[in-house]
């Protein structure tokens, strides 16, 4: 795993960059400024130009940004000129539901297997998967070479599959158990969603 | 909607120390110090201390907090003291897999209905729901005085059924459809969950 300089807080401002400015491809417009893009996305122009400067010099001046060319340093900036394969593990519904979610594909991911430790289950086709044996994924991920995972198990399971993923090479994992996972931070990122942390903050605004 | 004067950056961190406080009430710890929840989460003492400071005084320089009395500030300050009923828009497997989760009541919030405008699925039971007509939404969530929405509906429905929402009266929208909703900012608060943009953000440090 890259130990890049650059503070999360930036690269995870970048993906936003990216989907705005692709928007903006798709309705036909050829050049944008640090202003339209922060006024599209409520960040001032000043943080979108130090956000950019980190990476090197993509617009000049008084003439803005050709989005063409903006699009295609952030896919570089964000490896996201390949096409990543990703494993899901868990086939519940939720499980399922991100097996067959097709914006993966289109926004440069490929959900390539999906895991699941039950009996009942395993070897089960879903859509255009077969439910793998959660006993094996240690050796079909690391075999298979795959760096990304989602998980999508019960708090109680996540931990130890966690460690799983980490022992057979997955360097990104994106959970969806409502659970800590301890794993050492110099081989594996993690990041959690939570739409039940979201909402509490929406309730801090409600009357 | 109520207009408080506190950054949403600061607000959104709340919830984050809300889940580390219960999980230690959980392991039994009574008291803790801006050090050690800092330590715990990745963020500095001093802006944990800066963050619970716009709200008041909630700890005795050096003798830290009581873990009790924090989580039910922090409780009442995100207007977690009650039980918020929530209306899931969507039945696809996405919208299922939500309806079902059980983390929802542990946290505050209860789905009390779920939508869809499929005639094949509209008044079937599913669980504990009977899947009720997307063309009522405006009546049935303005009279139940439902707050809060949760949207699975596919990108190009989102627009429409998040106006019918606001209409209804739901001041608070949770969506996963990945399109930029266009509404009024002063009467409804909209949040996304993009698996995805997490995703990249994480491949920007794969080798």
């Amino acid at each position: 795993m890259q130990n890049k300089n650059i503070p999360r807080i930036v690269v995870a401002r970048l993906p936003i960059y990216l989907e705005t400015l692709e928007l903006m491809q798709r309705q036909g417009i050829r050049k944008t400024s640090s202003k339209e893009l922060g006024d599209r996305l409520g960040i001032t122009a000043a943080q979108i130009r130090k956000d950019l400067s980190q990476f090197g010099e993509f617009g000049k001046q008084g003439t803005g940004y050709s989005i063409d060319k903006l699009v295609a340093e952030l896919k570089r900036i964000l490896n996201l000129n390949q096409i990543w394969d990703v494993a899901v593990i868990g086939s519940g519904r939720l499980g399922l539901a991100i097996a067959q979610y097709p914006e993966f594909i289109h926004r440069g991911f490929r959900i390539t297997m999906i895991f699941d430790n039950d009996p009942k289950l395993i070897g089960t086709q879903v859509g255009d998967f077969v439910i793998q044996d959660g006993a094996q994924i240690v050796e079909i991920i690391k075999k298979s070479k795959v760096k990304i995972a989602i998980l999508t198990v019960p708090a109680n399971a996540a931990q130890q599959v966690a460690e799983n993923l980490v022992k057979a090479g997955v360097q990104a994992i994106l959970t969806y158990a409502p659970v800590m996972l301890n794993l050492p931070t110099d081989s594996v990122q993690v990041l959690h969603i939570d739409p039940i942390k979201q909402l509490q903050q929406m309730t801090f605004f409600l009357d």
